[in-house]
């Protein structure tokens, strides 16, 4: 299946990027959709936070299927167990706050995407839907 | 960009599903992963739940940027401000309940996925990272 950009993050990271979205990073984050996909953000802007699903675009590494995070004491998991780039298919998930739109430009809160990271979808997050704030994992 | 199923979702839903992922919902909802790809699901059985992306492989109607939501008394926005399958890029993203790992099987709680809709990544849900229970929209 093929699938297109529909816009492109601008973020401060160039080269190498935090772990994880960090809300409160400094510097500017945002989401510039294209003209022709701009009235698809109609009344976007009622929502405070929003998924962005974009394409891992920078990553070549060699896929490996069994991972050691990084903390020093973790244990090897598989790669759908972790939230490494380095999968089947490069495709990235971040929810972040939506600051505000202007025309074709959404500004967010901080996001763990290079510069010029191509965008896939925006969808709006609910949190009825989309949160499960008190589990314990096993 | 082109990217490949890596596995597919088995449901109850031929023809068409809910307007969204039932968490109680009655019937067999598992995700058959292709065997190649097993040793990535190593500890996910951790995980209580999971970000399910696929592919909304039936989507075929023409793209309408601003809809009509189903309910009666919703006014129309545009498609980035719903979660509508009907997307520039048809990508489908559920939040379910991890009930078993069998091997490359992953059973799973009701999704809103029709009977062999292709998957494209599964990663852990973090309640830290992703779940933000307590907003209002504006």
């Amino acid at each position: 299946m093929q699938f297109h950009p529909i816009g492109v993050i601008h973020s401060p990271y160039i080269e190498s990027g935090p772990r994880q979205s960090i809300p409160d990073a400094e510097g500017n984050f945002c989401i510039v959709i294209n003209s022709e996909y701009e009235k698809g953000l109609f009344q976007l802007d009622k929502y405070s936070h929003i998924y962005v699903i974009y394409w891992l675009h920078r990553v070549s590494e060699p896929l490996e299927w069994v991972i050691t995070p990084h903390h020093n004491d973790a244990k090897p998991v598989g790669l759908f167990a972790s939230r490494t780039p380095l999968r089947p298919n490069p495709i990235g998930l971040a929810l972040v706050e939506l600051r505000q739109v202007q025309d074709n430009i959404l500004h967010i809160s901080g996001i763990d995407a290079l510069d010029g990271t191509p965008v896939l979808d925006i969808k709006p997050y609910h949190p009825g839907l989309d949160s499960l704030p008190f589990l314990t994992n096993r």
